[in-house]
């Protein structure tokens, strides 16, 4: 790529800064930026990072809530070419030491106040030093950045490269670094923004974790289109509706319950939150704030995940599947086992490429090559495209069943066994048959008051699926073990005999 | 950057061809296509490309008007890393053997119907052999297509590599070829799209000339959000009525008198124009069509140049410059001679960077050396940023004025002049002048039945511009000589005393 093309986030920074240099770009309780002051206090901490020898490539933890200090500090490290990775607070000291170890960071921004201890009790355990710095309280932080230089001396940066690091599903039990680039989050925000009707006049309420790509999706793009930022540190129903209306926000993540929650807050409508363009809700919701009526509105999701920096599909883009078509700058494959394309109907790992996708995982090269084969993300996902081309999410890819020289995947019997109308709940393992190296076990959860045997399900996945897919087995219980909304497959073949899985030891 | 995150225009059609595989990607006549139908014209296109050794970097010469083929042709490029030029038919033989000596196509593409015969003309003078294939008539072009198989065997491309090549301004005499690469024409499209409300509903008849920026940038657009377009191989308003009313053309490039040869022609009101969203004009015009009340309807311009793939800021952003600000990928900076950014409210040339910009100039590395120095591509423009940070473009930078040691641009005290309400038009030289190197002359056409003495024309400047820029000498004539639209500072140089300009030999 030519110089003359290079744009990263500083770029976008500074352009802002003198575009609409007086215009609100951030606002975190009684402290407000302009673009300009934005841009004068990250040249600042761009450069106190640079004297301690922060670089291209070198990570920065954040762990911390929401603040406009972790934006002014990605932005920071993107003039230096460097990585920011924003972690989960609400994680055990064990697992923070873990991060901190894989992360490795030169630098770690931390936070005393309901998130300190254990911080403090996963530095005490973590095997790596680095330098820490305290963002609230008497701010070490504040300290740090007015001890660099306010020379503007910008740096190359080649825009693929990763700026900041999400933390993401355990593979093998270790969570994965997805690395996502300047030119992911600049390019999902010239789609996802006018898709979400975000422009210069957005005021975006970052109220969701930042260390997750829901709410990094909107700070971004709200960003590049030079709209305000307002930070919030968690979630507090009446805080938000007050913030709605003292900052006119236009827009949050506040969706079913979310939602709710505000409306109960607001039930005696203290708060005017008409300037909130929110999806529709209950009566109450929508007469408090202006109903999102655009496609987006009527159609807000697609699938995505944190390694395709959000959404890779519009359900707005239309289509039968309900996740709708791929946007504009990605591509979609469904693949079976061996990498190869499966034809339209079939049910496979959805795969993408295009420039919304993570770069791979940090310090993972194995994980990388294996996501990344012949240049196609697996997103470790079950998906189908439709005869019009549009996908339906059929669930995680889970542990392979293997019926004589047939894969099968879980996902997706129990995604045909849920339609069962007398089912609740179901998940499915495979049990060692030996003839046919292993044969599909249902175990299912009835809905109260309805009945159905073991042939009712097998004769209503016959219908439905390839024959060698329908459960050979189906067994009946009151619950099925989960770790989160995931279903916990390990216990599930403990307690029904699942095993002889294929790369499993005999 | 990681192969995953790889998207040039082939990926775009492959997967369009998927996910829309029956929408209507292009009519031309009485030819249409679907997007899978154009996916499989484009795999047997490039196959046939590739058979004849066509590869990365290699150029094909398209010397026709408007037509489906030329799209097909850059898409099949597209695939192979190569690069497509169309090139303007309404040149002279001579000029056409310059365009094929210096592109040095492996192929040519060309047309007998109504351009052939300066075609076949410039091809015997130019000093250069390639493969050449007539697409009109018995269609040479379709043979050979139908020659390559129709395996998809897709080949990596780098999408910061060139793909479209535009000849333009003339440097020392000589057009050159502005390099496009597939990023820059995506991303383009992801800002301007939206802009213009381009989505997959979009219809766009390509009736400007395609080895224009101002058509192709709306060719790109449509094309990447899905939609369908129409093409015309010349300007004939009965048949742009014919077709808007039988493709419901949504978008076409009709502004001013354009508009006005359109509504003339359907003055009978025979044919339905109000799928049209366009420009307002005239009672009758407005009275047929979808007026544009969109932020670009009413600011639909800003400042941009073949180099910058057409926008490079949005007037409909905003500000005090009629230009606009810069769009949200675009950095600008307003530098001296010397290269250093001058501060708001100076005039000097308007420099860009970011994606859309051009990777440089075809086999002339001085010139992208010159024009892309320190990393921004120099525009050759002047503008002047105003306090708000927007752009106001004043004029071609031309030839500079050297007065002792200030730079003084021609344009800038142009601009000025022609405020004064006397004047109809101006060109302002230099002329030596043995102690200040030079000094400034204006050349001025008065408005018939105004007045205006050499006084009052150098008074208005001192008011405005800085003393040392404005006019020593004033005269007065009937007409400034042109070639086109620019003044012909050669002959006005030579009628009236111009010389000893910087760098120019004693």
């Amino acid at each position: 790529m030519s110089i003359v093309q290079s744009l990263g986030l500083a770029d976008i920074l500074a352009e802002h800064s003198r575009r609409w240099s007086g215009r609100p770009a951030t606002a975190d309780g009684p402290v407000r930026q302009t673009y300009a002051e934005l841009q004068a206090r990250v040249v600042r901490l761009a450069n106190a990072l640079h004297d301690q020898g922060f670089g291209p490539g070198d990570r920065i933890l954040w762990l911390g809530q929401n603040s406009w200090r972790l934006f002014e500090t990605i932005l920071a490290a993107a003039r230096l070419g460097g990585i920011v990775c924003p972690a989960n607070w609400r994680q055990s000291p064990a697992e923070l030491a873990f991060v901190i170890e894989d992360c490795a960071p030169k630098l770690v921004i931390w936070q005393e106040a309901e998130v300190g201890g254990p911080v403090v009790e996963g530095r005490k355990l973590a095997q790596h030093s680095a330098l820490w710095l305290r963002h609230d309280g008497d701010s070490e932080y504040e300290a740090f950045l007015a001890s660099g230089s306010d020379e503007d001396n910008e740096k190359e940066v080649d825009p693929s490269t990763p700026v900041v690091m999400i933390y993401t599903a355990a593979f093998g039990g270790r969570p994965a670094g997805a690395l996502i680039s300047h030119a992911a989050l600049i390019t999902q925000s010239l789609v996802y923004g006018p898709a979400r009707g975000i422009t210069q006049d957005y005021r975006y309420l970052n109220v969701g974790p930042l260390f997750h790509v829901a709410t990094l999706i909107d700070l971004f793009a709200t960003f590049v289109m030079g709209g305000l930022n307002v930070f919030m540190p968690r979630n507090d129903p009446e805080e938000i509706c007050r913030l709605v209306e003292a900052e006119q926000i236009t827009g949050l993540f506040a969706i079913g319950p979310a939602a709710e929650q505000l409306a109960q807050a607001n039930k005696d409508r203290r708060w005017d939150l008409s300037s909130l363009v929110a999806l529709g809700g209950s009566p109450e919701w929508n007469a408090m704030v202006t109903v999102d009526t655009s496609p987006w509105g009527k159609r807000p999701y697609g699938f995505g995940q944190t390694e395709s920096l959000g959404y890779s599909t519009l359900a707005l883009l239309g289509g039968q599947g309900a996740m709708g078509y791929a946007a504009p700058i990605v591509r979609l494959r469904i693949l079976d086992e061996d990498g190869n394309e499966v034809p339209n109907g079939t049910v496979g790992e959805i795969a993408l490429r295009g420039p919304t996708v993570s770069s791979g995982y940090w310090n993972r090269p194995d994980l990388t090559h294996q996501r990344q084969k012949n240049g196609w993300h697996r997103t470790n996902d079950l998906g189908r495209r439709e005869a019009d081309g549009s996908l339906t999410f059929i669930g995680p890819k889970g542990q392979l069943i293997k019926s004589a020289a047939e894969n099968i995947y879980p996902a997706e019997v129990e995604a045909c066994i849920r339609q069962h109308p007398a089912v609740k709940d179901v998940g499915v393992i495979g049990t060692p048959d030996p003839r046919w190296v292993q044969s599909v076990k249902a175990i299912v959860v009835l809905k109260p008051d309805q009945a159905a045997t073991e042939a009712d399900i097998v004769e209503h996945c016959r219908a439905r699926i390839a024959s060698y897919k329908k459960p050979k087995h189906v067994v009946f219980v009151d619950a099925i073990p989960r770790i989160g909304f995931a279903i916990d497959y390990a216990r599930l073949n403990e307690e029904h005999g699942g095993g002889g899985y294929p790369g499993e030891a005999g």
